[in-house]
Protein backbone atom coordinates (compact mmCIF):
# COMPACT_ATOMS: atom_id res chain seq x y z
CA UNK A 1 0.00 0.00 0.00
CA UNK A 2 1.40 3.47 -0.76
CA UNK A 3 0.26 6.07 1.51
CA UNK A 4 1.07 9.82 0.36
CA UNK A 5 3.16 11.70 3.27
CA UNK A 6 1.73 14.39 4.90
CA UNK A 7 2.78 18.36 4.51
CA UNK A 8 4.68 17.67 7.93
CA UNK A 9 6.52 14.70 6.68
CA UNK A 10 7.73 16.09 3.72
CA UNK A 11 9.27 18.99 5.28
CA UNK A 12 10.59 16.89 8.09
CA UNK A 13 12.23 14.05 4.98
CA UNK A 14 13.62 17.52 2.98
CA UNK A 15 15.06 18.71 6.49
CA UNK A 16 16.84 15.89 8.00
CA UNK A 17 15.82 16.34 11.42
CA UNK A 18 12.92 17.65 13.61
CA UNK A 19 13.48 20.94 15.41
CA UNK A 20 11.86 23.88 16.38
CA UNK A 21 12.79 26.07 13.80
CA UNK A 22 11.26 23.86 11.06
CA UNK A 23 7.91 23.82 13.11
CA UNK A 24 8.20 27.56 12.88
CA UNK A 25 8.66 27.64 9.01
CA UNK A 26 5.66 25.07 8.37
CA UNK A 27 3.26 27.07 10.07
CA UNK A 28 4.44 30.43 8.57
CA UNK A 29 4.50 28.44 5.36
CA UNK A 30 0.94 27.25 5.89
CA UNK A 31 -0.63 30.81 6.86
CA UNK A 32 1.38 32.38 3.85
CA UNK A 33 -0.58 30.19 1.56
CA UNK A 34 -3.85 30.71 3.37
CA UNK A 35 -3.32 34.70 3.20
CA UNK A 36 -2.54 34.81 -0.21
CA UNK A 37 -5.12 32.77 -1.76
CA UNK A 38 -3.96 31.97 -5.11
CA UNK A 39 -2.11 29.06 -6.78
CA UNK A 40 0.91 29.41 -8.82
CA UNK A 41 1.42 29.25 -12.22
CA UNK A 42 3.82 28.22 -14.82
CA UNK A 43 4.43 32.60 -15.43
CA UNK A 44 4.22 33.00 -11.40
CA UNK A 45 7.18 32.76 -9.01
CA UNK A 46 6.24 33.28 -5.62
CA UNK A 47 9.69 34.86 -3.57
CA UNK A 48 10.17 34.50 0.19
CA UNK A 49 12.99 36.47 1.70
CA UNK A 50 13.33 36.08 5.24
CA UNK A 51 15.02 38.55 7.91
CA UNK A 52 16.72 35.56 9.08
CA UNK A 53 18.85 32.11 8.26
CA UNK A 54 17.48 29.40 9.81
CA UNK A 55 15.98 25.25 9.67
CA UNK A 56 13.06 27.42 8.85
CA UNK A 57 13.57 28.37 5.36
CA UNK A 58 13.39 24.46 4.27
CA UNK A 59 9.78 24.69 5.00
CA UNK A 60 9.13 27.60 2.71
CA UNK A 61 10.94 25.31 0.14
CA UNK A 62 8.93 22.39 0.24
CA UNK A 63 5.10 23.60 1.28
CA UNK A 64 5.84 26.83 -1.02
CA UNK A 65 8.04 25.85 -3.38
CA UNK A 66 10.13 28.70 -3.33
CA UNK A 67 13.60 26.84 -4.04
CA UNK A 68 16.92 28.57 -3.10
CA UNK A 69 18.61 27.26 -6.23
CA UNK A 70 15.96 28.84 -8.34
CA UNK A 71 16.66 32.37 -6.41
CA UNK A 72 12.72 31.90 -4.86
CA UNK A 73 13.98 32.25 -1.27
CA UNK A 74 16.12 35.00 -0.10
CA UNK A 75 17.70 36.07 3.39
CA UNK A 76 18.19 39.57 3.87
CA UNK A 77 20.08 38.85 7.85
CA UNK A 78 18.30 41.03 10.27
CA UNK A 79 17.74 38.33 12.99
CA UNK A 80 14.25 38.59 12.75
CA UNK A 81 11.52 35.63 12.14
CA UNK A 82 10.14 38.06 10.07
CA UNK A 83 9.00 37.35 6.25
CA UNK A 84 7.64 38.50 3.11
CA UNK A 85 6.02 36.55 0.48
CA UNK A 86 5.46 38.11 -2.63
CA UNK A 87 3.93 36.74 -6.09
CA UNK A 88 5.87 38.06 -8.95
CA UNK A 89 3.05 38.75 -11.04
CA UNK A 90 0.61 40.76 -8.83
CA UNK A 91 1.22 43.42 -6.47
CA UNK A 92 -0.18 41.96 -3.44
CA UNK A 93 2.31 40.56 -0.38
CA UNK A 94 1.88 39.08 3.26
CA UNK A 95 4.26 39.94 5.58
CA UNK A 96 4.57 37.53 8.62
CA UNK A 97 6.11 38.10 11.48
CA UNK A 98 6.69 35.55 14.47
CA UNK A 99 5.94 36.85 17.90
CA UNK A 100 8.67 37.26 20.93
CA UNK A 101 7.07 34.60 23.15
CA UNK A 102 7.15 31.76 20.53
CA UNK A 103 11.07 32.92 20.07
CA UNK A 104 11.68 31.91 23.74
CA UNK A 105 11.04 28.53 22.89
CA UNK A 106 13.35 27.91 19.78
CA UNK A 107 15.80 27.73 22.50
CA UNK A 108 16.44 24.30 23.86
CA UNK A 109 17.88 24.87 27.59
CA UNK A 110 21.17 24.00 27.68
CA UNK A 111 21.27 22.61 31.59
CA UNK A 112 19.13 19.30 29.76
CA UNK A 113 21.42 16.20 30.88
CA UNK A 114 20.41 13.63 28.78
CA UNK A 115 19.57 12.86 25.46
CA UNK A 116 16.02 12.04 26.68
CA UNK A 117 15.53 15.17 28.33
CA UNK A 118 16.68 16.89 24.97
CA UNK A 119 14.36 15.21 22.81
CA UNK A 120 11.07 15.68 25.35
CA UNK A 121 11.97 19.37 25.56
CA UNK A 122 12.16 19.67 21.62
CA UNK A 123 9.00 17.95 21.49
CA UNK A 124 7.54 20.20 23.96
CA UNK A 125 8.72 22.89 22.04
CA UNK A 126 7.78 21.74 18.94
CA UNK A 127 4.17 20.90 20.24
CA UNK A 128 3.64 24.64 21.57
CA UNK A 129 4.50 26.04 18.49
CA UNK A 130 2.15 24.76 16.30
CA UNK A 131 -0.48 24.58 18.49
CA UNK A 132 -0.17 28.44 19.96
CA UNK A 133 -3.67 30.21 18.65
CA UNK A 134 -2.74 32.39 15.67
CA UNK A 135 -2.99 35.81 17.01
CA UNK A 136 -0.18 34.50 19.79
CA UNK A 137 1.95 33.16 17.18
CA UNK A 138 2.62 35.68 15.20
CA UNK A 139 1.09 39.10 13.05
CA UNK A 140 0.04 39.37 9.73
CA UNK A 141 0.53 42.26 6.91
CA UNK A 142 -1.09 41.95 4.13
CA UNK A 143 -0.74 44.64 1.82
CA UNK A 144 -0.52 46.10 -1.84
CA UNK A 145 2.19 47.58 -2.64
CA UNK A 146 1.41 49.30 -5.99
CA UNK B 1 -0.39 1.47 -8.00
CA UNK B 2 2.05 3.51 -6.65
CA UNK B 3 5.75 3.78 -8.67
CA UNK B 4 8.48 5.26 -6.95
CA UNK B 5 10.10 8.72 -8.33
CA UNK B 6 13.24 8.39 -10.17
CA UNK B 7 16.00 10.77 -8.86
CA UNK B 8 15.75 12.78 -11.69
CA UNK B 9 12.10 13.38 -11.07
CA UNK B 10 12.17 14.07 -7.40
CA UNK B 11 14.77 16.53 -8.11
CA UNK B 12 12.57 18.36 -11.19
CA UNK B 13 9.36 18.05 -8.76
CA UNK B 14 11.43 20.00 -6.04
CA UNK B 15 13.09 22.33 -8.24
CA UNK B 16 10.00 23.22 -10.08
CA UNK B 17 11.13 23.58 -14.32
CA UNK B 18 13.57 21.44 -16.04
CA UNK B 19 16.59 23.50 -17.55
CA UNK B 20 20.34 23.26 -18.47
CA UNK B 21 21.44 23.96 -14.88
CA UNK B 22 19.80 21.56 -13.00
CA UNK B 23 20.88 18.69 -15.14
CA UNK B 24 24.52 20.32 -14.34
CA UNK B 25 23.54 19.72 -10.57
CA UNK B 26 21.86 16.89 -11.11
CA UNK B 27 25.24 15.09 -12.67
CA UNK B 28 27.72 16.85 -10.19
CA UNK B 29 25.28 15.60 -7.13
CA UNK B 30 25.56 11.89 -8.19
CA UNK B 31 29.39 12.15 -8.91
CA UNK B 32 29.89 13.36 -5.65
CA UNK B 33 28.23 10.35 -4.23
CA UNK B 34 30.14 7.91 -5.92
CA UNK B 35 33.09 9.58 -4.92
CA UNK B 36 32.67 9.80 -1.33
CA UNK B 37 31.35 6.31 -0.83
CA UNK B 38 30.36 7.03 2.46
CA UNK B 39 26.67 7.58 4.10
CA UNK B 40 25.32 9.65 6.66
CA UNK B 41 25.13 9.13 9.89
CA UNK B 42 22.80 11.12 12.24
CA UNK B 43 25.94 12.67 13.27
CA UNK B 44 27.46 13.15 10.21
CA UNK B 45 26.83 16.16 8.13
CA UNK B 46 27.90 16.87 4.49
CA UNK B 47 28.21 20.22 3.58
CA UNK B 48 28.44 21.56 -0.34
CA UNK B 49 30.11 24.84 -1.33
CA UNK B 50 29.39 26.28 -4.48
CA UNK B 51 31.36 29.22 -6.11
CA UNK B 52 28.28 30.07 -8.23
CA UNK B 53 24.69 30.41 -7.55
CA UNK B 54 22.65 28.70 -9.99
CA UNK B 55 19.85 26.48 -10.19
CA UNK B 56 22.14 23.78 -9.72
CA UNK B 57 21.92 23.82 -6.25
CA UNK B 58 18.26 22.44 -5.78
CA UNK B 59 19.95 19.08 -6.93
CA UNK B 60 22.23 19.26 -3.73
CA UNK B 61 19.72 20.01 -1.85
CA UNK B 62 17.68 16.78 -2.96
CA UNK B 63 20.35 14.38 -3.81
CA UNK B 64 23.02 15.03 -1.24
CA UNK B 65 20.45 15.73 1.65
CA UNK B 66 22.05 19.23 1.59
CA UNK B 67 19.65 22.11 2.47
CA UNK B 68 19.87 25.45 2.59
CA UNK B 69 18.04 25.97 6.01
CA UNK B 70 19.92 23.68 7.89
CA UNK B 71 23.50 25.63 6.15
CA UNK B 72 24.38 22.64 4.70
CA UNK B 73 24.74 24.51 1.42
CA UNK B 74 26.58 27.11 1.28
CA UNK B 75 28.16 29.81 -1.96
CA UNK B 76 31.04 31.41 -2.41
CA UNK B 77 30.24 33.62 -5.49
CA UNK B 78 33.14 33.74 -7.78
CA UNK B 79 30.66 33.00 -11.21
CA UNK B 80 32.50 28.75 -11.43
CA UNK B 81 30.83 25.94 -11.76
CA UNK B 82 32.73 24.51 -9.29
CA UNK B 83 31.72 22.17 -5.88
CA UNK B 84 33.04 21.18 -2.69
CA UNK B 85 31.85 18.22 -0.78
CA UNK B 86 32.91 17.40 2.78
CA UNK B 87 31.17 15.78 5.66
CA UNK B 88 31.73 17.18 9.15
CA UNK B 89 33.37 13.90 10.61
CA UNK B 90 36.16 13.03 8.20
CA UNK B 91 38.81 14.48 6.36
CA UNK B 92 38.02 13.53 3.22
CA UNK B 93 36.42 16.21 0.78
CA UNK B 94 35.69 16.24 -2.97
CA UNK B 95 36.10 19.27 -5.46
CA UNK B 96 34.29 18.88 -8.72
CA UNK B 97 34.46 21.64 -11.45
CA UNK B 98 32.46 21.68 -14.63
CA UNK B 99 34.68 21.71 -17.77
CA UNK B 100 34.25 24.73 -19.95
CA UNK B 101 33.14 23.02 -22.91
CA UNK B 102 29.82 22.21 -20.95
CA UNK B 103 29.19 25.19 -19.63
CA UNK B 104 28.68 26.60 -23.35
CA UNK B 105 25.43 24.89 -23.12
CA UNK B 106 23.76 26.52 -20.07
CA UNK B 107 22.94 29.66 -22.11
CA UNK B 108 19.92 28.69 -24.48
CA UNK B 109 20.41 30.82 -27.91
CA UNK B 110 18.78 34.21 -27.76
CA UNK B 111 17.87 34.35 -31.60
CA UNK B 112 15.16 31.54 -30.99
CA UNK B 113 11.53 32.55 -31.81
CA UNK B 114 9.26 29.84 -30.43
CA UNK B 115 8.47 28.50 -27.56
CA UNK B 116 9.18 24.91 -29.16
CA UNK B 117 12.31 25.98 -30.98
CA UNK B 118 13.50 26.76 -27.11
CA UNK B 119 12.29 24.09 -25.50
CA UNK B 120 14.17 21.88 -27.91
CA UNK B 121 16.99 23.49 -27.54
CA UNK B 122 16.98 23.44 -23.51
CA UNK B 123 16.20 19.61 -23.97
CA UNK B 124 19.05 19.44 -26.35
CA UNK B 125 21.29 20.75 -23.70
CA UNK B 126 20.21 19.24 -21.02
CA UNK B 127 21.16 15.65 -23.40
CA UNK B 128 24.66 16.82 -23.97
CA UNK B 129 25.06 17.72 -19.83
CA UNK B 130 23.46 13.98 -18.72
CA UNK B 131 25.16 11.94 -21.52
CA UNK B 132 29.29 13.72 -22.22
CA UNK B 133 31.30 11.40 -21.13
CA UNK B 134 32.80 11.79 -17.93
CA UNK B 135 36.14 13.16 -18.31
CA UNK B 136 34.70 15.78 -20.71
CA UNK B 137 32.09 16.62 -18.63
CA UNK B 138 34.65 17.45 -15.05
CA UNK B 139 37.52 17.21 -13.37
CA UNK B 140 37.62 15.80 -9.96
CA UNK B 141 39.94 16.30 -7.34
CA UNK B 142 39.40 14.44 -4.37
CA UNK B 143 41.75 14.98 -1.28
CA UNK B 144 42.52 14.77 2.21
CA UNK B 145 42.94 18.47 3.79
CA UNK B 146 44.71 17.04 7.04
Amino acid sequence: MCIEKTPWEQVIDFHGHTCPEIALGYRVAQIAMRELGIKPTPSTELVVTAQTHSCALDAFQILNHATFGRGALKVDENKQHKYLFEYSDTSVRVTITVLPKILEHLVIPENLATRREIQNATLEAIQFILSSEENMFCTIQKDDHQ
